[in-house]
């Protein structure tokens, strides 16, 4: 295994635009925290194009100049900046796995294959249940009566859903530790 | 080996402060360019604190509610703004690999042991060359006369140091996929 590399715990949460996942997101790795389980993320750029990067001043002279790649590190924190034609999900876990993190939470990427929460803002939403693979938990905007088997249905305004997918990862953390 | 890794050729541009090294890493990538050699760089942030990151929208979100790293990609370009403790420049170098350069270009880390061209600005930065291992290049910013075993010596205002370091670094890429 390559220097500095273990395996995280990976899960996703997707659902369609504007259903919240940002917002999940960060109240997860708010709730992941309290269990001193370390967290890396994963989005995809969702409004089109590419993402922003004016505030990288440090490293952009290097990216204008046509470096595919610039990195720049100060006080622990890094920088980097990269073009590649294709990135796979993998590629992308793997990248992050340099961190060292307990779980790698993805934002989107929805036909991916790990352990999923699914957030379901609309009754027409709920189409998307069957659509996909590994789902561990449903977060409903009101109350649809969703059931699925083998999966945890929760009201998105409580923190129930929170609290079992950061139980959840932290069990499979620690499997993965034993 | 990990997926998308091949060994970069690595060389390094150092020399003190304000010696002109963002300057030539900038020319060096555009000589590298017309030769088709892609290229990475690494940077330590020199001013002291942490490199900005205000440009950074999509994955701050998710940075500053605590995650340890965060990645975000759209259309290719990909944005990664991590924290750790340590960083080693091999732990960097492995990091850039991921992009699959020909080239990793490091500024200043001027006491890692990659072949290099060292920058002389004035007449005291000469003790540099004693004191470093690997020169292969010295690049002056006036006529001191410098003489060291195994090196060449440039005027930094001539294109002929970044043609003989591109030269050198596209024999160096060439021997290794022999």
């Amino acid at each position: 295994m390559a220097l500095g590399m273990k395996n995280p715990v990976v899960f996703q949460i997707v659902g369609y635009q504007n259903s919240g996942k940002t917002t999940m997101m960060k109240k997860l790795i708010k709730e992941l925290a309290k269990h001193n389980l370390t967290v890396a993320t994963v989005k995809h750029h969702g409004h089109g194009g590419k993402p922003a990067v004016d505030g990288q001043k440090d490293s952009d002279e290097h990216f204008k100049s046509g470096a595919a790649a610039s990195l720049v590190e100060g006080e622990g924190l890094l920088l980097l900046q990269g073009e590649k034609e294709d990135w796979t999900l993998d590629e992308k876990i793997q990248l992050l796995s340099f961190f060292e993190p307990d779980i790698i939470l993805i934002e989107g990427h929805k036909r991916a294959p790990y352990p999923k929460g699914v957030i379901i803002r609309k009754e027409e939403d709920m189409e998307l249940l069957g659509k996909l693979e590994n789902i561990k938990t449903i977060h409903c905007w009101a109350p649809f009566f969703v059931e699925k088997k083998g999966t945890k249905t929760f009201d998105i305004h409580s923190e129930e859903g929170l609290q079992w997918i950061a139980a959840f990862l932290k069990n499979e953390v620690e499997k993965g530790q034993g």
